[in-house]
């Protein structure tokens, strides 16, 4: 079965795909001066783009990990989520506080079928 | 191929399945007073239960990710989950530290076949 | 469709095997006197050593998450990330900072096509 790497780069790709799964890179927002509900919405939002790339959609995510810089902020990151998930395909998701970079608030990296 | 959601909610599913390929959601327990160790039963008696109601179970787990809230604290976890774990299917695993919500001590992210 | 064990030991196995994909554990380095950067390396020599042990090898990874105890040397682990990463297959991946055992630096696990 052949694999497929949506924009390769220096470390990583944006995505791999294999099969008829999507294996998305950890995404951030490129606005680190952003509240946590702004960033989880330009994640999202790229996260959609890149998925519309690949054929896929918000639709077809299976999974999802949502790493948090703080975890007290985690019903703002929520807002975003919610507002943006479709309500009849919620993936599965763990959210869970680590390190990230400097300015970086949130992570998201997520599993899609293609 | 079709994507089935198996307890969808307001922000995610306790599991997506894809194929023959199942994706559970972060499952933390419902006391967060008991311990280390009894948290981590309660969370694995929890997994079970998913997968009896999807036709799978923990032989068929491909991987998990243990996030723990104290790595001091890992041993209680590990003893835990040594008790569940069937011998002859031991998962691809992963344990870290991280922030978790208050009263969380562990949480448990798997894959299963189904 | 069946699952087959790989290094199956006492809480996990080295990689579980489903269909075409191979789910790995979290692999550390042996020398917890090493640097960041030299058990990155170390880390990523025991990767390539179980993947070519079922048919695989580096440039059929899909997806890596970077367990970092100190996201200060998020540098130095890129830097032995990208002297062994195969250039033309880049997975997708995602670095966080975490807690890890005493001595244990970074932590890897990744998911590879078979």
């Amino acid at each position: 079965m052949t694999i497929k790497y949506v924009q390769p780069g220096a470390w990583n790709s944006r995505a791999v795909i294999h099969g008829d799964t999507a294996w998305l890179s950890g995404t951030v927002a490129d606005d680190k001066t952003a509240s946590m509900k702004d960033q989880t919405a330009q994640i999202l939002a790229k996260i959609d783009s890149v998925l519309a790339g690949i054929g896929s959609d918000k639709t077809r995510i299976l999974s999802a990990v949502v790493y948090l810089a703080d975890m007290d902020q985690k019903d703002a990151m929520n807002e975003a989520w919610m507002a943006w998930m479709d309500k009849d395909h919620p993936p599965a998701r763990a959210a869970v506080g680590v390190t990230l970079t400097p300015g970086t608030l949130v992570e998201i990296m997520v599993q899609a079928a293609v």
